[in-house]
């Protein structure tokens, strides 16, 4: 993705970005298209459409979101889709075995009202219809939204999903004083890119150096390394120094002087 | 319909029953069961539906949620649909020009929420996929609920709609072991003595690996480094899992050097 494209991207949001992770049918892009058209939201990124994109199933499903299919951006990994973002919301059906804080979508969207109103940028990721969004795509994110469903019956599809953080996000707008108190004593973490820089760097050093070990644990392993990492919400100058300390560490840089 | 039937009805009742009138589309009454079952509301109404009833594309796009379509009950006019219910609700996209009440979802929700709890039987009424209710319909209702819709892009089909009022109604249920989930777990952070013991171990290291330089710029770059795992608020097992990734880290270090 060029520059160009970035700023292009820019121009139309209106609040945080949804990020559809390998979607399937294109009739339920077109649908989350017109779920965010309602409530105010336009900018739809896509990761690994199935069935490619454009997809004529979606502009008819989107009937009249148009606007919001055709500015929508697609991606190859979930990584670039979220590169220019500094706060990342997953959203997930159920709790998962992952050490994350977990908010209702009411009090995610006055969260994300507050960040929108202090410049920072934000994202929303949902889940293919059939599984969701898989543990490593959850660990990118700073923080779980959960629905209140009826436990008994949950079977909420992505536009239903995209429909309700919308709807929240679009009853924010009104003045609400709480949410103005807030603005600007948060600390703005960098733009995502950063962090999954320093994670990557980190993986394959703690990879060289044999870290990971059982192989068979690898997986779990580098999450719960990679969860410790987008939690510390690290600012970019911070992110800098750690990649300072991590090349000192493994003695890469500043080799002694011989 | 009968008073049996009647009878039969109350007993799966657990909110407010949901009424269409005069629904078009199968599929949209199977959506709509679908909806309403993830919010832990039992009870459909239908006002004369175009394609009669049962039908099979309902059947089909409740996707599980059977129990409200078996359960839903046929009648020939609103107000038969609504005789033995003593507060309703009209769901409308616009303000029309009738003198009611108009509510947002959220706060009709709560009002639902307490009529229920004194035993009061109430219904939200939901029009046509192409125009919605007749005036005659809303003249019915006690109250308007209106959606805080993008006034450029409204759109709103009916499954919609009524997913959104039962996910209102689901986030009034007070002390429900669904909700309290939400009751977030925030972060604890370890005892400060595990973080200095991570603080003092890096240093240490970064110390052995030339890191601090040039020598007058030592104590700024370690009060740095210091002050990033601060603002992590790390927990226990987290500092546990850093430390290991520095050891890591290092004997890679010594490896090289030797």
């Amino acid at each position: 993705m060029s520059g160009t494209d970035l700023k292009n991207r820019t121009l139309i949001a209106e609040g945080p970005a949804i990020i559809l992770c390998e979607p399937q049918l294109g009739e339920n892009i077109g649908m989350v298209a017109r779920a965010m058209a309602n409530f105010g939201l336009a900018e739809l990124r896509l990761v690994s459409p199935r069935d490619g994109w454009p997809n004529a199933w979606a502009t008819k499903a989107a009937s009249g979101a148009i606007h919001v299919v055709e500015a929508a951006t697609v991606f190859d990994s979930l990584e670039t889709a979220i590169a220019d973002l500094s706060f990342v919301l997953a959203t997930t059906a159920r709790p998962r075995d992952i050490v994350k804080p977990v908010r209702g979508p009411e009090e995610a969207a006055r969260d994300l009202r507050r960040r929108f109103a202090a410049g920072e940028r934000s994202g929303i990721l949902f889940g293919r219809e059939r599984w969701g969004l898989n543990n490593d795509e959850i660990i990118l994110a700073d923080e779980i939204v959960t629905f209140p469903v009826n436990p008994a019956f949950a079977s909420l599809n992505i536009a239903q999903a995209v429909l309700l953080m919308s709807y929240e996000w679009m009853k924010t707008a009104e003045g609400d004083p709480a949410l103005d108190a807030f603005v600007n004593s948060e600390r703005i973490a960098a733009e995502r890119h950063h962090l999954v820089g320093l994670m990557d760097h980190v993986e394959q050093s703690l990879d060289e150096a044999g870290y990971f070990f059982p192989p068979e644990r690898r997986d779990r392993m580098a999450q719960t390394v990679r969860n410790i990492f987008v939690h510390m919400k690290l600012q970019e100058a911070e992110i800098q120094t750690l990649r300072g300390v991590v090349a000192a560490l493994e003695g890469r840089r500043r080799k002694r002087k011989s």
